[in-house]
């Protein structure tokens, strides 16, 4: 049974990629003013500005910061690479600490012509080198599934079962899962890895955009909350069922959305959130 | 590990869609100069010339032929299109059944907006309302799990393990699946799945093409074999593990290929099956 609609957006995020053509300073505002309760930072509009800087502005418009974003891309030919990889993210999770997020997303990197197995050794280990610092900074990992359309190049990680297998060989309550619905809406296990995730205490974060039937790019076609096929309410039901409390982050890239009005584009995101999450 | 490359193309068969802009008579007439040992054939080629006339141009050519493509499409809104579904597929085994067709290919569809589970519980459904007609008529029914990005609207049958439970459900020699590179490539359960299915006789049909890194096009850019980053003599050795005895269906939807030479096309695909499968 599909939940309750939602009815403020106390619980509502979302993240600066949505607003691609904004800087760090415009999606403050724009979210505070909207009365947005949260943003999920992406590094690059971070880089500018800086950890200590974006954490005073974040702080003087009272946002909360589920997520920094994106960690990951552990896969890599040499071992030089993957070191440097892991040292990047240390830097990331320091800058999540800085800015009060409560995680860093972890696209976990897959490299064109690596066997898949190795890939996903590789990201084992990349992640458990990664855990004890995470821990002593009090940031949470959420290792992100990626759509398998995205095997070749971004992540070898591409269902909720892989992620909790690696939540289960390393074992920590620093370590989880960001569920995004785009990458996992297709699954016949989705309800059963969400509730899985609940009872391992592993579900850290829910992302939310929609599939676009017709779509026309495999990376930046993403649709807003009802403009495609995905039963948002259905899996939010199953993600709550689980007893996640967190925030819903609208995450979409789009480049048709991003060609139009952002403050208009916002309004809609609300509305959309309103209507279909 | 790879098993050996092949040396001959006593194993390989084109499918027709693979060189879309020709006829099923310039098919045959070029696969067969070519030393191809066999052709999967496409409804939209069977058409023109009707199943009798195909059935005595492949037999006059000498040329095997793995299957019919493509049934399937069961998931409808209302009963009445169910129902005619599934006469369209009971029309299309007598036609594999008129050819000589070893097979006949599922896509088993999906409807934008209805519930995933509702459309395998239909798909499921239409499945066994055709088995024994496939099963009078010595035809076999392969269900071909489509890669997730075609979820929304193409088939709800994403994985390997998601054939199996229909499969196993069922319960027919008639029934098994067509494993597909480019959709399972990415599967973390391959391996497993493949060597499932040879124990339970149902790994019907193995089809061959390449996922480009950069893919530009969800439904028309796949690549040639070599041209992506499928791991096939890897995957060909588990099939052939498996039992697996039939032919190496190449399968490509390329709007470049099409625009391409399709007589220097065929002696292309020629060599990346000796270089690559």
């Amino acid at each position: 049974m599909p939940a309750n609609l939602p009815n403020d957006f106390s619980r509502l995020a979302i993240h600066t990629i949505t607003n691609k053509p904004w800087n760090l300073a415009q999606c403050i505002q724009a979210y505070s003013r909207a009365g947005i309760a949260g943003i999920s930072v992406w590094r690059n509009v971070l880089e500018p500005v800086g950890a200590a800087q974006a954490s005073t502005m974040l702080r003087d418009a009272g946002l909360k910061v589920p997520a920094l974003v994106r960690g990951g891309f552990f896969a890599a030919a040499d071992a030089a690479d993957r070191q440097a990889a892991i040292d990047d993210n240390r830097r990331c999770i320091d800058d999540a600490a800085n800015i009060g997020a409560e995680m860093v997303v972890l696209v976990c990197g897959a490299v064109p012509g690596m066997p898949l197995a190795e890939a996903r050794r590789q990201i084992r280990d990349g992640i458990a080198a990664c855990i004890e610092h995470a821990a002593a900074a009090k940031v949470k990992l959420a290792i992100e599934p990626l759509h398998p359309m995205y095997a070749a190049d971004r992540s070898a990680i591409n269902t909720m079962a892989q992620a909790r297998v690696i939540c289960e060989a390393l074992s920590s309550p620093w370590l989880g899962i960001a569920c995004d619905v785009y990458h996992v809406w297709w699954d016949p296990d989705l309800e059963n890895e969400i509730a899985l995730a609940g009872r391992q205490k592993t579900l850290f974060g829910f992302h939310l955009c929609d599939w676009r039937v017709n779509t026309r790019d495999l990376l930046n076609d993403r649709g807003l909350m009802g403009e495609g096929c995905i039963n948002l309410r259905q899996i939010r039901s199953w993600v709550e069922a689980a007893g996640f409390a967190g925030f819903h982050e609208v995450e979409i890239f789009s480049t048709e959305h991003w060609a139009s009005d952002q403050a208009r584009y916002v309004e809609r995101i609300k509305q959309a959130y309103l209507q279909h999450c």
